[in-house]
């Protein structure tokens, strides 16, 4: 194993509770911050998928997050400037990690190479990682390569990018999809639970729904595992 | 000012001194090291040349300097074995900075986005960063755009990854050829005095050409500069 490449949003950062902070901040205390975040990240998969169909051309998430805070915010009835919209939509690259993220990753670097290979647009990714201090080695991900994930190639030319088989990369994640398609395109697989990604109800991604070459639930119980 | 993006070869590594010292080790102590690697980077803007000129698709670093060592070893009669010809070409992933590269790029670092603009691609300046302890904040330059410097493409397209205007990022670079291209593209500028890149006998960009933005003998000196 010579690259851990991370799924961001949901295993190295805390989406639902930064955005719903931000939405607060910029939209006011009359808004139901949680329902707003929740349903923005509900456009996420749709909007992507435009784009993985070939309906669409490439098109960074900074663009698709932008059009569908224009839709929530339609919904919510709420009336934003292009500045403060634009700003809310910027919350994205503020995104504050999960406690184990920064420390685990720290570990993991001495040994590995480290990468996100997340949707995130290499801006956000960057502006993330200055923001919250993830220690990233490169930023990597759907823009690089030009390919959403779960498509093959945003796997297999990451893996080319960094000059290595895919069975030389381990994609980390809290998601079993991610982790299936990682999975397909030859790469080991690790399982983050993270319970609470979209809050005290959440019923999906609880438990590795398949036989990953590891599970656990931290960055940092994955640097005890491989000895970082 | 929001990016610095740094030249690589020569500006922040010293590739002639640690090519020379790679060729001895590899090649042993009867090869003439500094005309070796003299030889070995002359055939390097001509390799870049037909990607430039579209003879040739996008085709990264490492495979350009494979064709390129082999010509080499073929001139200097010198008889490596596939294995050994792959160890020396990675020889780029593993160049040794300036004194004056880390702490510098360390106390920019905190005020800018720092990263690379270079013609390496992404592994080899990856893996030159883990070994050299170069804390960039990402891995930019040619590959991600697809363009070789000095075609405008690979200024403006990395901005564009950056999600800046090309006047809120400054060029770095011990070459005055690569400083009036990004200039051209409307980037700020840095010239940084390398007089030993090319040996004791050097003749080229000893002295900055234009007006640069800013003219400095060392990555520490734009640190104090820039008030970093």
């Amino acid at each position: 194993m010579k690259a851990l490449l991370f799924d961001v949003f949901g295993t190295v950062v805390d989406w639902r509770t930064s955005i719903a902070r931000e939405v607060t901040g910029i939209c006011g205390p009359g808004v139901d911050s949680y329902r707003f975040a929740d349903r923005w990240r509900s456009l996420y998969q749709p909007a992507m998928e435009q784009v993985r169909s070939g309906a669409r051309p490439f098109t960074r998430l900074d663009v698709l997050h932008l059009e569908s805070l224009r839709t929530v915010l339609s919904e919510f009835e709420i009336d934003l400037d292009s500045d403060a919209t634009t700003a809310l939509n910027l919350a994205w690259h503020r995104l504050e990690p999960w406690p184990d993220s920064v420390p685990g990753l720290t570990r993991l670097r001495t040994e590995f190479v480290v990468a996100p290979l997340s949707n995130g647009n290499i801006s956000l990714l960057l502006d993330m990682a200055k923001n919250a201090g993830l220690p990233w080695d490169a930023i990597l991900g759907a823009e690089p390569v030009q390919a959403y994930k779960p498509m093959p190639d945003a796997y297999l030319r990451t893996a080319d990018i960094l000059g290595l088989r895919p069975d030389e990369c381990m994609m980390v994640a809290a998601h079993n999809s991610d982790l299936a398609a990682a999975a397909e395109c030859g790469f080991a697989t690790a399982f983050v639970a993270r319970p609470l990604e979209h809050g005290p109800t959440q019923t999906s991604d609880l438990a590795p729904e398949a036989e990953w070459t590891y599970s656990v639930d931290s960055i940092e119980s994955l640097a005890d595992r491989l000895n970082c």
